[in-house]
């Protein structure tokens, strides 16, 4: 292989006990992820010596399993809340970027913009938020509501709210305080900007109540697949997170987002594409099958048939044949984008229910890759370098082992290719990712 | 002095420059301190060094003043977030307790008791959430309203708010989560509980995806002093910060709080009370009061007379002579508590504005000490000893010099009279403040 000219950006995605449904059942995950705190710091030193560019905190606002054998055996029930987390995370690593996920659905803009803005003064210029709108009534009900608005709406909320948190981070100027003691003035009113802001969804006048972040604005990351979702991703988006299966799927949607950038006054250059990648590293190919065997026979049938329910939009499955065909599914108000991919695939590959949620136990929806350092070095390769990506997340199936393999095997190859970092060169996490400091919108004072 | 059979508690009142309206002016301040993390960590590591109970973060969801020339010369404008502040901190101590503060008017209870239930995982049992109802229509206007609700309706969501938070931590009971990795049962679903709140302000389904926090829940703290504060803290509370100027009060205010509490199932050891106190400390008394008028001279007029108008609820007193009397003063709709114990100041001690806002430049409706170790401990044992205090908040008036003073030289003096701990005894906030482990509420599951 040549040496790549340009490098990809990596996250690390940390899912409590790893994104394998039943990893915290293999014999040297950390099963008390959810309540560890020590685990995550570790996870996050490792990530960092490794120098990945962030970690990625999925959320949910709820316990979303209501299946009782199933939530009584899986580990989704307890985490840590993610801004909490990355917070205390912050003050113990010193260039590594975290990005937590926040919902629009259930939270004001004023508090998501203040607390990204405090958690980027902590840490320096490191952190992103990963703006999504929820997907489950689950959540919506442990906030006022029997269930979410419809998509659509939902996804109008997001824009409005993305925009308020935006104005309000662009409240101060760089050096809006000189804090002289001498004359007493601490700050410089002429650098203040009041949003003002009056919308369909929120009033806000700001200005908010933190000093402009280091790296101009914290980074705005999302994850819709969905029509309306690459619709805000490409006005909004500077990473985007998303699942695939093949590499024509991600080759389309790349380009596809890609295409929409003009539109928006913006260049390929202003949005990261960062696919999931669930890999599970063996010295040879028939090492890495077995891995990946051991821990799809942890996956109990109760467990596996409530996971695919709940990733096809709450439709319960539990009546249909395990081992007979997916039914017909009815239109839902969920992620329609996941389902959809799902469905095509059970269809390509005429899966059982059983075999379908085998295949998402381990990636869910993300591309799997089960090889050598060497075959999943290639399939990272081809996809950055033939228009599928500009980094990858990496969703290790357990923790710590799952991560530590990937570091200690892929990354030596990786960067004997050329292909990623071998130290940081930046402070920021937008410095790491390559994207460029904003400027402040101009608004009236 | 004879050697006390009970000890009380401190905690450290972080407020970025200090507590006094300059003290950000004073040469040796850290006057960045509102966008400095490093500085909260000096000032943690100090508190935690002198085996304080806790430390304590007070909050505003905006910029209060409205002022501009008054807020160009306040260090008021640029803070972090308390809780995103906390969590950092709660990485780099081991044993000091972490007290924040979180509007029940701008927030949603299930995030609420998430992130102090991620903070209690995170920091091993030493969070503490002191619950307000938020004072200033300012700050209404960043969360889609024109003004705060009315005083009686705030507090009617805040009990409820309170009620629905206890409920979400009690969702789990002790050991809910064998995690056998063997029979793949990770949860016991006969320790979850869900809440299936249904009330006149909320509706909150449960279960809280965080598990039951290692002091059983995290303390509650409250600060309200007028009677819907009173009525809410008897019920609720098990630490009360409280502003008192003089000694009679406190002992009224003490007296009123313990005698609530039986109503209510309780008993008087079951709620701490600890009014604040702005030290100013000198080897004599002479010494202490050129500290003391150090700072009073660095209060710009204009800040003054803003703050009184603040304080006082929202009144402009600017058109006012600042040589002259208080007005009379209209009703209004905020902290009536305060507004009325500073005008019976003004009227017992005559003063006019600029005496009024120089009193409470430094204390802001606290009890102020200004003198020597000996002095400040004789008073702090006297409230201790005959009923006003169980311990106190110690605001002081710039740092990280006017805490470490009180560090060096207060506490010796403290610690010769037995008055307070050498050594921590316990590893939560709770066993610092020698409050009980609450049992889990009984509720259907």
């Amino acid at each position: 292989m040549t040496q790549a000219t340009r490098q990809f950006s990596l996250g690390a995605f940390l899912m409590q006990t790893g994104h394998h449904i039943a990893g915290w059942r293999h014999p040297d995950a950390q099963a008390d992820a959810g309540s560890n705190f020590r685990h995550y710091v570790a996870l996050a030193r490792l990530a960092e010596a490794a120098k990945f560019d962030a970690v990625f905190l999925a959320d949910s606002s709820g316990v979303r399993s209501t299946h009782p054998g199933s939530l009584a055996r899986t580990a989704r029930s307890e985490f840590f809340e993610p801004l909490t987390l990355l917070s205390a995370l912050a003050a113990v690593t010193e260039r590594i970027g975290l990005i937590a996920t926040v919902s629009t659905s259930f939270h004001e803009p004023y508090n998501v913009a203040r607390k990204f803005a405090s958690l980027d003064q902590i840490s320096g210029g490191r952190a992103g938020w990963n703006l999504v709108t929820s997907s489950s009534s689950t959540e919506a009900r442990n906030f006022n509501r029997d269930d979410l608005p419809e998509h659509a709406k939902r996804y109008e909320r997001a824009a409005e709210f993305h925009d308020v948190v935006l104005g309000l981070w662009d409240s101060w100027e760089e050096d809006s305080f000189p804090r002289d003691k001498a004359s007493g003035i601490y700050l410089n009113t002429d650098k203040l900007h009041v949003l003002d802001h009056r919308g369909e969804h929120f009033q806000v006048r700001g200005p908010l109540n933190v000093n402009r972040s280091p790296q101009g604005r914290p980074v705005i990351v999302q994850a819709g697949a969905s029509e309306d979702g690459r619709a805000l991703a490409a006005r909004t988006a500077e990473v985007i997170f998303v699942a695939h299966q093949t590499f024509d799927e991600a080759q389309a949607f790349y380009a596809d987002i890609k295409g929409r950038l003009p539109a928006f006054g913006r260049h390929p250059d202003d949005v990261k594409i960062m696919p999931g990648i669930f890999p599970v590293v063996g010295r040879t190919q028939e090492e890495a099958d077995e891995k990946f065997e051991q821990l799809q026979s942890l996956v109990d049938p109760v467990v596996g048939v409530a996971l695919l329910s709940t990733v096809i939009g709450g439709i319960d499955l539990s009546n249909h044949d395990v081992d007979g065909p997916i039914p017909e599914l009815p239109e839902t108000n969920g992620p329609k984008s996941r389902q959809h991919l799902l469905v095509e695939l059970a269809r390509r590959d005429k899966l059982t229910i059983r075999q379908l949620y085998l295949r998402i136990a381990g990636a869910r929806g993300h591309q799997q890759v089960v090889g050598t350092p060497q075959t999943i070095a290639d399939q990272l390769q081809q996809w950055f370098e033939e228009g599928g990506a500009d980094g990858f997340n990496i969703m290790a199936p357990w923790f710590p082992g799952g991560l530590a393999e990937f570091i200690d095997q892929v990354l030596p190859e990786l960067r004997r290719r050329g292909l990623f970092r071998t130290e940081y060169e930046g402070r920021t996490l937008r410095e790491h990712l390559g994207l460029k400091r904003p400027t402040r919108a101009g608004s009236a004072r």
